[in-house]
């Protein structure tokens, strides 16, 4: 087994989860991880927890079949719920054989048995959870990289000194808790301000998420002001967005444009209410991830980055007081800053061209 | 996907466990099993059941991994407790790609982690449970045939109109269930004598084996007398053994031999009062099944044998009042009787080479 299955297997279980003996662990994830999960379960024997393996989530050619033969009605399995009441520790693994393996079920079928386990996934949410990819070769092939390349991608990314990396991000949080005004500038067409006043910054250090890699934040629903490129492209349900162009007044998107899919886009955006205000501002800091891989969980802890999400804000993000931005959606889009961009913070430059003002090089 | 694997996962649901709508089902499979999970996830879509999929049984090499980490005490997960407790069917898939994956995890290991789930065990035999075989490659291995070949004898054996051989069967079980004594007598070495008085007889087509093809009963223990030659080989804890003679006085072993691993059969005796005393007489009536493949789920069902386990007693074989042969062990083995064999109930010969009374070519 590759050393590093075992170093991602104990960060999981040391970093992410803060395993404990006597802890009642679930892991779902699909057979191509298997060496993962049997890295996770010498740790968890080494522990003294106690493993159950399914593959719920993971297993789509499975859930393919059920949810083409069954009718639009779920109940919530009251199996499934009572296994994951009596859970400690979460941990899913995304790995596939064929990322596609679910595009021919009826969106409405899929939607109807997500509504009928929203009471699973709110127990799962209330577990110590981490959600974490292994790099299957059809996990590569969406990313149009060679497997071994891949591998090095994933675990670079992955394999890290977490409390390093939230000592670093930290210094961007201790900026971006207490401000209020925020200025995303890049190239010609993006100069977006909002203000992210009262809300709250959190650290994305490899807990919930890992690779973890960003700082995020929510804006003031109806403060955001101005135009944004998003030059980098955009995955949604199995569809490629590319160069989305949104302009705001008073929060809301205006006007929107893309160069591939805008169709899609447009769908988006006319969701909800909350589809055309933006929910997440983040702010990508993990140079390990230095390509863009159609994948969000790496995606957006891209360095060099800033996202924004239309629609939902996270909870943890908003200040108490503040209006939270309601919306069936959360979609991410990402701009790049390593080039002719800057984020200003209460009228201060805090990144030039990806470089932070609290690291070498950075430029007044 | 091969059409036998949809006609199994049928037989399964619709035969073996019943399946309703509502009915909340765990599927434990190795993914080398993967065609019948989901060909099973089809029929419960159909049906309106819930599945959930997990590899406890079945995920040996994360076993390993847990089990060789863990020390020797272990507690009863509550949370995998809680699955099962609200569980209506259970179907474990048998499957592996490697069947000798445990052989070095140390026994006393395996145990103590029995122990402590045993009231999930115990829990799983309330469900309507099956338990069935996919032909896997390390299980063609085992079964020393080409993996096609395994393929064909697995669907032969499991595939069948269960309704008529319950009723075939029957003839036997009206025989045996209101008998006495029952003498088993085959070429020079075996001919012994037991009595069934006020015991069970069981039909066994398909519920909970899958394959089924037998009736089985327990004999009165102390009432068993003679020797036996169980000529077929038995497989007990990775280990062959051949020839195993034994020789009974007041339904109790009073010599015993092997051809080869004697010390291991010895071991299985000595393990306590009730492993010397006969806890089953099984009658293998499933002629698809018509070679060894070291595999006690097929085995024991083979057309033309008779098989006896060593030890504990199934509850349900036992009549009220009769004396249930207890023991920590329950080892099967069988005996060839197409050839020079015959059965005799209550002085009367009901199978002849293999053919019993009851079907064309009996000789009287």
């Amino acid at each position: 087994m590759d050393p590093r299955i075992r170093e991602h297997a104990e960060i999981i279980a040391n970093h992410s989860v803060d395993l404990q003996a006597g802890d009642n662990v679930v892991i779902d994830a699909h057979p191509v991880a298997e060496d993962l999960v049997v890295a996770l379960h010498e740790v968890i024997g080494d522990v003294g927890a106690n493993p159950v393996t399914t593959s719920q989530r993971t297993g789509k050619r499975q859930q393919r079949a059920y949810l083409r033969a069954a009718d639009d009605e779920f109940e919530t399995p009251a199996h499934e719920l009572a296994l994951i009441e009596e859970t400690d520790v979460y941990i899913a693994i995304r790995a596939s054989d064929n990322v596609t393996q679910t595009s021919d079920v009826a969106p409405e079928t899929s939607a109807a048995y997500q509504q009928a386990h929203r009471p699973i996934l709110d127990e799962r949410l209330s577990t110590r959870w981490c959600l974490t990819q292994y790099p299957a070769p059809a996990n590569a092939q969406l990313a149009e990289m060679s497997t071994e390349a891949y591998e090095n991608f994933v675990w670079d990314a992955v394999n890290k000194d977490w409390a390093a990396v939230r000592e670093h991000q930290g210094q961007m949080v201790e900026i971006l808790d207490p401000a209020d005004e925020v200025r995303i500038e890049s190239g010609d067409a993006t100069d977006l301000t909002m203000s992210v006043a009262g809300n709250r910054t959190i650290n994305d250090h490899g807990e919930h998420n890992l690779p973890g890699g960003e700082v995020f934040t929510a804006p003031v629903p109806d403060s955001v002001e101005g135009e944004v490129l998003f030059d980098m492209p955009l995955y949604h349900q199995g569809r490629e967005i590319t160069d989305v162009y949104l302009e705001f007044e008073d929060g809301t998107v205006v006007d929107h444009a893309a160069e591939k899919n805008e169709d899609l886009l447009t769908e988006v955006l006319n969701t909800d209410d909350g589809a055309r205000r933006i929910g997440e501002l983040g702010i990508g800091m993990n140079r390990d991830i230095d390509q863009f891989t159609y994948n969000m969980l790496f995606d957006e802890k891209m360095g060099d980055t800033v996202h924004m999400a239309v629609g939902r804000a996270y909870d943890e993000t908003v200040g108490e007081g503040n209006e939270q931005n309601d919306s069936a959606v959360h979609v991410d889009m990402i701009v790049d800053m390593s080039e002719d961009s800057v984020i200003e913070v209460d009228g201060e430059v805090v990144q030039r061209d990806g470089t932070f003002r609290f690291e070498d090089g950075f430029e007044e």
